[in-house]
């Protein structure tokens, strides 16, 4: 991704240190940060410094491997309690994102055969830096076969943040619209606000003018007035998870926005890597639900007036408030998964299980 | 209503002026504005200083009482010829509010048979305070066929704000919850926050927390995971305009609700007076819908860490922003409407023509 005529990726591995984009900043600011230990990866996947499945993924395994760095000393038992106390602690920051357990899981693969600490560290930066690569190319992947889907004039809607910011690089949901645009369709796109953090408003909005390509915010109960009037051929949305028999996990209202899809025959395709498939969770009913923050409804965040960055209190003090992060969508409201391996049914998982 | 042990309504007629409560400042500060002539009156429904179609239509009946007092002189062609020209100001204002039209006209009828100016500008007074009267009688026997609907425990979700404030007193889709609370019955309330301009969060639940109704805030988003998960027993919503076959015209994102409800099994009650049925307006599709200002979706509106009311931009300066009031909701997703005059179905709203 090009930003300011650099490229960049969303979160990277640079001397010894995970480095990522400052997301909580943009489309106000653009910074880049630096951790400087595993705890503040994990801060940084909690606070929602990095968000976005594969993108928490390449952090865990960069926050993983930063940890076998860091580790002192050379007792290859203390070092591999070390290093299961570095995982539980990164994979307990968002228990519903499946990518964070698989990036991990990479590294942990690389270690396992490892004879010596040294050895393992080496193995564990080169194995998330695979990790990462391997991400950033299902993503391209993904763009070439979600864009045979799009037709010249398409008018897409898209839900939270599933692009460049929310991966390595290219994005999933967001990809497939990259690619329509760059061989010269036109598309254009609605981007769902997505309270409470507003990562579509903030985020996918930021990319698709970074990218040149015609958008418009409209707030999450719009959706369904476009949809009603045929303004929108098709919707196309990221994951958290995907459970064995198709129901998907993704940043609330997904659910919403598929049933009112369903309801005007408009196609609803979820674009993932095959890797947010989990073929050991059931159904959605097994996907656990986040809840975050209170505050995070019972604010707002964005630029004032004074040019800073400010937080302001929507509802009075009295009131009860309640924020789960994610809903399950039931798999029959997926028209398709749009996958590195090409377009699947919902009835069709099974052949991504390796 | 009760607020701070002082009895309020939303909009009232003191001294030869229109005075209400000045709803931008809930629930961070409780305050009183006059209105200066009838130009004041028509910027505060512009401005969305009184809103909700009921208190809508009060506003404008005030309002031409008003401009009716404050006209000079004494020729009453002059006279027919301003209050005909004030009328027009006062309805160009929300063009989706169909109550407005009908408070007014309310007025103008009792002009209509009068033989002086001076005799014209106290039927006018007494026809708007009429018509406010019946306009809180209305919600009163809402309440009533309402509370009828509503067991106890039931969890309820509504949508935008449709209560006290949206009228001149109880409200519509809220005033049955209050009559059941006040009756005894356990009741729980999903407060939809309604985006962009947040009636729900900032408006319904402050009304809920001074009538000490349980509730809890939750993100637009967010309703759909509480009907899939069984949490919600109704929905109740208030409208702008029913067309005569039955189509809701009410607050942007009341279509997703609606559907979502109807997939779900729920159902979903449209309270409103009578007269919100425009029985000339065969269905939604002939129903203007009202795109308003950018600004209300790029930014956000609360009270910041140093106590001042204040707006935060969410969206990027480049972004194009589109922003429908309103959406219509076909009368198929209508379960019944609570009227005045009971309960009638949809197909049954020519009962409500008088």
């Amino acid at each position: 991704m090009l930003v300011k005529g650099k490229c960049y990726r969303t979160v990277w591995f640079e001397d010894g240190k995970t480095k990522m984009i400052n997301q909580p900043l943009l489309p106000y600011r653009f910074e880049v940060v630096e951790m400087e230990s595993y705890k503040e990866v994990a801060e940084a996947i909690t606070n929602m410094t990095v968000r976005g499945a594969p993108a928490i993924g390449a952090s865990g395994a960069f926050g993983l491997a930063q940890a076998a760095l860091d580790f002192s000393g050379d007792d290859w038992d203390e070092f591999l309690e070390y290093m299961e106390k570095t995982r539980k602690h990164l994979s307990g920051t968002r228990p519903t994102a499946y990518d964070l357990l698989h990036g991990m899981e990479r590294v942990e693969g690389a270690i396992e055969n490892c004879s010596s600490v040294e050895e393992a560290r080496g193995k564990a930066v080169e194995a998330a830096q695979e990790y990462a690569d391997w991400s950033v190319e299902n993503c391209r992947k993904i763009g070439g076969y979600g864009e045979k889907l799009i037709e010249d004039g398409y008018r897409i809607l898209t839900h939270c943040n599933a692009g460049w910011l929310a991966t390595v690089d290219w994005g999933t949901a967001l990809a497939p619209i990259y690619v329509a645009q760059r061989s010269g369709k036109e598309v254009f796109v609605f981007v769902d606000e997505t309270r409470p953090r507003c990562q579509g408003a903030r985020l996918t909005a930021w990319e698709l003018e970074q990218e040149g390509v015609e958008h418009a915010v409209i707030v999450d109960n719009a959706a369904g007035y476009y949809m009603q009037k045929g303004k929108i051929d098709m919707v196309i949305v990221g994951t958290d998870r995907v459970a064995a028999n198709g129901d998907v996990a993704n940043k609330i209202g997904t659910y919403e926005k598929a049933v009112v899809a369903k309801e005007n025959g408009i196609p609803f395709y979820v674009a993932a890597p095959s890797s947010t498939v989990d073929f050991d969770c059931p159904s959605g009913r097994e996907i656990p639900i986040e809840e975050r923050d209170r505050k995070e409804v019972e604010k707002a965040r964005g630029l004032a007036k004074d040019g800073k960055i400010r937080e302001v209190k929507i509802t009075p003090d009295g009131s009860e408030v309640r924020n789960p992060a994610f809903d399950v969508t039931p798999a029959r409201f997926v028209t398709g998964f749009i996958t590195e391996e090409g377009l699947i049914k919902p009835r069709e998982l099974d052949k991504l299980k390796k």
